[in-house]
């Protein structure tokens, strides 16, 4: 790619048609210092050259410096009777302390079955457990509308895009899909990416690489895609304590109001359960100057009455009574600048996006690599994933039926002591606090009772915070709920793993059995939960979705 | 970057002959400022460095370090009553510039029919158009047996996997497809991906992270996942002459044996289809104790017998003579640390892969973000690939056939006089070297001829060196090569544009017209030409995918 630059550089007549020793005859003659003005671009570019080329720390100053070469000299073939660097010998040992510090993982073969949710098999087929911890929240992958419409488009259209999007690979799916999360979210546009992680990661390192001295802050518990996002960035950042506005307020007060800034958060974070005061820190975001970067990627599909998330919850009636198709305007959902979503959890399929202006879409689409230069998701995919959108959004039920399991089995391990990590959403976070327990009571849950909950670990949690991870849909009623409770309970006795007394006598941990408890109110208030499809129109969205997609999209 | 950039700069008349306190002067002139990104070179180039760089300014390099908080105190208040940054302004301004030097992109609506391959239909199915340019390079996203594969599995296990690798989303098919990908590469394990833009970014950004002291060698003409990945591993780099073993060397040179060094290439390059000498990068990889990093993308399913890629097609017969289950041992794909593929090509599905050691394999899967934190692709994608790969591999006449269309849409170009970029590949380049007569001639062979062939750009390819890129399956057949050749000679006689005795007499440009002709032996040469599905031996791996499939994957 350099080398793009370097030989674009080439075209310019003037260099092209010099030999080199000419050009450095040329660049000695001090006469030519007057025609310098003549380039328009020259000075500018340099200017930027020479405020990017400052060295600060030795080590970044070395890796983007041109290479000097070492002051020892080192015959060329004095190379081969050395020994090369150890690679092998660099894995094992990385390895081997995974194994040591049992952060090692063990994949379980899991093969959910789609005409017997929540059951998948193992290696046999015969070996049947029960799913409680997929992130298929809804059910949706086994959906009989969305799997026809993927047949159908596959039969039509084939099995993959076959390009980039700008290379034979943009076609009325992509374009459907756009509009319709678009449409959910209530924003002008919508750029989809092979997943979530990739959209993360691509805006954020956009974001920080195009705006000069933006600083980041990063909630401290933010999702690995954004921490390598940010990252990636290199923009200077600061992580404020999780959900806490006035860390955060104290940090964005450190700059002035013309400091470009983004607060990137999640709504609700996925191995917690915890939820974000969202239209808080808009109003820190407008106090500030800051952009806000908000990841739904676990409550889209779940949360608000058309199930756009947490954003959209937070106005609940009136997106209820105006319908999807209603201006955002004035509502925390249209006040978030990017909301980032995936199509791999509540909604079935695979794939990710960012939903934001026009402006700033067309330039993430015009700018970011890891949009720009990967195939795009199969038409099949796309197509499924539209259909599911459409589906889920007019579905209140399952929504509310999901939170109804949910209470369910919060409440019946609640009675019997199991410790649940605290929180007002839709996850079940059990706490067992060491790496080894929580392996053991996810091999029993599997092995014993053909339950297949799974351990959750470092790095993805802290070390000491180990847990198991429960995640109710609307499909896991009371018969396996109660069998569940049954089992988990028995495995907590048999492993002699801590109760909530236990935690209590110790001083609490993680929200559990802390001195002063975690007070809340859950986001599906017993009010919601009475609500029924009846109370939807799901079809007020349709004329709006049809010309979004008709109208956005570039096409030539 | 910068610092090819500066080198660039240096070569300009201009700015070498200016002092350094002129040309800051120059920079500050504000009518200067405003012709900035006027130049059709320099304006792009300098967006891509912007965009690619590796910041050293001390804002940006404090991003990596612990946040020091500045000194200067500011009161929380007084941000409030300042202006934002302008961030909308920011966009629209970059999009301005893109419009403005034509490297705005149009993406154009096309939808490939399973069923009419190469055919597709634009907006309207009533238009329909012959697809000249899409990576489904042998068709095998239409094969029937991919497609039932895919929907049999679909029935089954539903639409999406539901979970990460490690909860809930490691399964049967990942496990096939992963044995099939090794077994292909005959490398130990192998590692699936959503891309293989994920891949490579992942693999090189874990090695640079976790290497202490690594130097990575890029070719110049790498794709940008692996500049992406290069320059998040923040490696120090050296980047060296296309393909030119002798610029290689003395950069490897410069270190001792003993430090940690990777090579960073591909096999075939996908915009000029230059082919890489592998065996004799392994030899400097074995010589100076590097590791080497292999792209196939554009390559796999197309070269070698069994459509392992351009590594195994050095090996051609032997690999021929004993089959894909044969030992690798002393192979030139043997010698090869990492090969990264995709499934989103040849293969026709979604996805991207790296082949390595078992070793190195449980390390990337133990320690990437990339891909521990992403969900999995689709068990229908999965098993479909796993189709694919199996039939492509056991059938060389479709490589076959490729690669005689290939010569025959060449010669009939050649014979007019259109410029193809010469090389040795199934990649037909056609000069046009401007941005604004390339996106004519792609809107011209579709309004007018029905035929989509995209016009390829910055940054996609350097200024200068804009493009049709035409890519010949075994389904283009000499009928519809006939109408392409036909109308490409109308479009380039409309627009006047350059053939090879334009370029001819001005000296030669990108291998067209050149003093001195680029020479090469075609990668399949006649006698491979003439081999048939009779000369393959396709059973011959299903036990050794057997056996791995059921040892390899980590499960528990």
């Amino acid at each position: 790619m350099e080398h793009i630059a370097r030989q674009s550089m080439n075209v310019c007549p003037f260099v092209s048609s010099m030999s080199a020793s000419a050009l450095k005859q040329l660049s000695k003659n001090s006469s030519l210092a007057s025609k310098a003005g003549g380039c328009p671009v020259m000075g500018p570019a340099l200017e930027h050259v020479r405020q990017y080329s400052t060295p600060s720390s030795p080590a970044q100053a070395q890796a983007t410096e041109p290479f000097v070469a070492p002051k020892v000299e080192i015959p060329v073939s004095a190379g081969s009777n050395e020994v090369s660097f150890d690679y092998d010998g660099l894995y094992q040992n990385d390895l081997a302390k995974k194994r040591q510090d049992k952060s090692y993982r063990f994949f379980n073969n899991i093969n959910r079955l789609a005409k017997e949710f929540p059951q998948a098999h193992r290696e046999l087929e015969e070996d049947k457990v029960t799913v409680w911890c997929s992130n298929d929240y809804l059910g949706m992958g086994k959906n009989e509308q969305v799997l026809n419409t993927m047949k159908e488009t596959m039969t039509k259209y084939g099995a993959g895009a076959g390009g980039t999007r700008n290379i034979a690979g943009h076609n009325r799916h992509a374009i459907r899909l756009e509009s319709e999360v678009a449409a959910l979210h209530k924003k002008e546009g919508a750029l989809v990416f092979s997943s979530c992680f990739v959209a993360n990661d691509a805006v954020l390192t956009l974001l920080g690489q195009k705006l000069k001295d933006l600083v980041i802050f990063s909630d401290e518990l933010n999702h690995a895609s954004m921490i390598v996002g940010i990252r990636n960035s290199r923009s200077r950042k600061h992580i404020f304590k999780h959900n806490d506005l006035k860390d955060l307020e104290e940090k964005l007060a450190m700059y002035p109001k013309s400091t470009p800034k983004l607060i990137a958060f999640e709504s609700v974070y996925s191995m917690c359960g915890s939820v974000a005061p969202i239209e808080k820190i808009c109003d820190l975001a407008d106090k500030y100057g800051a952009l806000t970067f908000l990841d739904e990627v676990h409550a889209v599909g779940m949360y608000g009455p058309h199930g756009a998330g947490v954003a959209e919850h937070m106005d609940f009636k009136s997106h209820l009574a105006s319908g999807i198709a209603s201006p955002a305007h004035e509502t925390v959902m249209d006040r978030v600048d990017m909301i980032t979503g995936t199509l791999g959890k509540s909604f079935g399929t695979v794939g990710g996006y960012v939903a934001a202006s026009s402006n700033m879409i067309d330039w993430i689409r015009s700018f970011a690599p890891g949009f720009i230069f990967t195939t795009s998701l199969p038409p099949a995919v796309m197509a499924g994933t539209s259909t599911s959108i459409r589906i889920v959004r007019s579905n209140i039920e399952d929504r509310v039926n999901q939170q109804l399991n949910v209470r369910y089995v919060k409440n019946a391990m609640a009675g019997l002591g199991i410790p649940v990590m605290p929180n007002p959403s839709h996850i079940v976070p059990l706490l067992v606090g060491n790496a080894a327990d929580a392996k053991k009571a996810s091999d029993m849950l599997l092995e014993k009772h053909n339950i297949y909950v799974q351990a959750i670990n470092f790095p993805t949690v802290a070390v000491g915070q180990e847990r198991l991870r429960i995640t109710p849909s609307p499909h896991h009623g009371q018969g396996i709920s109660d069998s569940l409770v049954e089992a988990v309970d028995e495995v907590f006795t048999t492993l002699n793993l801590k109760r909530v007394p236990e935690w209590e006598a110790q001083g609490g941990h993680c929200g559990v059995g802390e001195p002063t408890p975690v007070t809340f109110e859950n986001l599906w208030t017993d009010e919601y939960l009475k609500l029924t499809n009846n109370d939807m129109n799901p079809n007020i969205l349709d004329p709006v979705i049809e010309s979004l997609a008709t109208s956005t999209g570039v096409t030539a």
